[in-house]
């Protein structure tokens, strides 16, 4: 069908076609799409962990400029990141999405397509979700489920007065990103780290291999995903520890892409980045004790690069030590 | 605060509301709302059975007509009454909201403090989930987790040619409450039927003792829910089953508000209330040699009514006997 849409295919059709697009499911998906519910079995010895996000177009992405392929994917991959920071492994997901009539059929598929390969990579095969019209923008709501024994899960909330801070990755790569596209930049025009970045807005990886790895050696006291920025990340962990912490501004790992687009903006390069959301890499909490055990683990585990930012204080107050002078850690990005 | 809205509240003071509203959670649930994702522990020897629902403004509910209070409970039921289906017992929840910034608070409490209410109620405490905001329709989003041993699962696909098909309740109430609304009557000058019509509408009742009792005395050999409609429940049924059914007409218990709301739609109070979605009753099918334990168990799990309306068939179509006249059976609601 030339220029077909969701609303000429019916939800019948649609829902064959997600189907149809997630292929066979594993072994432990007893019932898949198309009963009245999904089932699961559970791994044994292991407890359920379970995170929701949404994607709204116009709020985190742009029908515009976001190839629909990248919703799909990023969509599940946000969830992904909350159960990296769990420690979790991934064991199944559910994709809900409320259509514009007008959506092209082929942007619908590409969406699905985007969803399953993720699904599929990281053992979370997708078992049943909902479809429904809306006369508004389009809404993409994913659930994933994970598995974790309990002696192994990661709290926010782990944290002790002393334990240092450690981040994979780069922070600021998401943001720097989202500018590049906000600029209306031609892709085909953008340096090695500026399509780097672009990509890291869009299609997120979920650290699963070291969030599991990690818990699997108990080797961090807390842990929590970047999803709201480094700034916020720190913040919520500090709290839920009953703690504070220093973060030195020095020693952040800015993605290269930065420093030209902090400045673009007319911002300073650490704020740029600290404050920025979706970088979707791990905080962890560690014990000095537990340092070696940890350090070993991710090196094992992942090509990733992994920074010392910065401690937990017995003192409440969350700060940035910008080269000796303290100031107060400014807050992240916020959703609404 | 005088005229708040949720965009007025912040991000963070929202889910601290839901939080509270939430409450404390019951034994099984390890980390509920507040960490990157909730863990919930699995019931011994029991399947995990997943069921997400959407409802959105303008589509499945109008908020110039609707209560969200109404909205909040019915965003649960649809998804407990999918466990119910399957009999399995709820467990926990997830409610993922799209907000159009000004949505009053107060209107956001109330959609929050219906579904806690509902899911407290019912086994099944919210443990997490997602806001964002919109510039669409608000669309809220529900998740509900159940558990059923591997044996008494109920699916749609167990029935076979002769097995006996049976009904909760009443059909098209849900559908004369919406016509009530839409027709816009005052709602002090309604009769007692269309009070319990648009009650029903409303405010659904997932079967879930019904459900789980059933499945418990694997007194079925298939179960759907009744949420697009009769027609459409016998035709998923039948499918799903490789059979076909026929259902007889006069057998069919129409709620007491149907025929005069079915009249004054110009329409056949059957084909009204057959082709009418959101009832939320369960359609079983049931060997012949099952029906004493069937029906037994049915009436002592529940007060309600029970009716015998048709049977599943070798030969493959799905036919309304309409007074010894087959005609196939309409094909029902439509989400899309």
């Amino acid at each position: 069908m030339r220029n077909a849409t969701v609303a000429s295919a019916g939800e019948h059709a649609l829902i064959e076609r997600v189907r149809q697009r997630a292929g066979a499911p594993p072994a432990w998906v007893t019932v898949g799409i198309g009963d009245d519910a999904a089932v699961v079995e559970p791994e044994r010895g292991a407890s359920i962990v379970v995170t929701t996000d949404s994607l709204v177009d116009g709020v985190h992405f742009r029908r515009a400029w976001t190839p629909l392929a990248a919703v799909g994917h990023k969509a599940l991959a946000v969830s992904l990141s909350d159960l990296a920071a769990m420690g979790a492994t991934p064991r199944a997901s559910l994709l809900s999405l409320a259509l514009p009539a007008d959506l092209p059929l082929a942007d619908f598929d590409a969406l699905v397509d985007a969803f399953v390969a993720l699904a599929n990579r990281s053992g979370a095969p997708l078992v049943g979700g909902n479809l429904t019209r809306t006369t508004g923008p389009l809404v993409v709501d994913s659930t994933a489920f994970g598995s974790v024994r309990p002696r192994r899960l990661m709290r926010r909330s782990g944290g002790r007065p002393g334990d240092e801070l450690y981040l994979t990755g780069t922070i600021g790569a998401a943001t720097a990103g989202l500018a590049v596209l906000e600029a209306g930049a031609d892709r085909a025009a953008l340096s090695a780290e500026e399509v780097e970045a672009v990509e890291r807005y869009e299609r997120p990886e979920a650290r699963l291999r070291c969030g599991t790895s990690v818990a699997r050696a108990r080797a961090a006291a807390a842990c929590i995903d970047l999803s709201d920025g480094l700034a916020d990340a720190v913040r919520q962990l500090a709290m839920a520890s009953g703690t504070g912490a220093v973060v030195l501004a020095d020693t952040l790992p800015l993605h290269p892409a930065v420093p030209a687009w902090a400045e673009r903006a007319g911002r300073n390069a650490v704020d740029f980045a600290i404050a920025g959301g979706e970088d979707y890499e791990l905080l962890f909490a560690v014990r000095p004790k537990q340092r070696r055990a940890f350090l070993t683990t991710v090196r094992r585990c992942s090509g990733l690069p992994l920074t010392k930012i910065g401690r937990l204080t017995a003192e409440p107050d969350v700060q940035l030590d910008r080269g000796g002078t303290l100031e107060p850690l400014a807050s992240g990005f916020t959703h609404f």
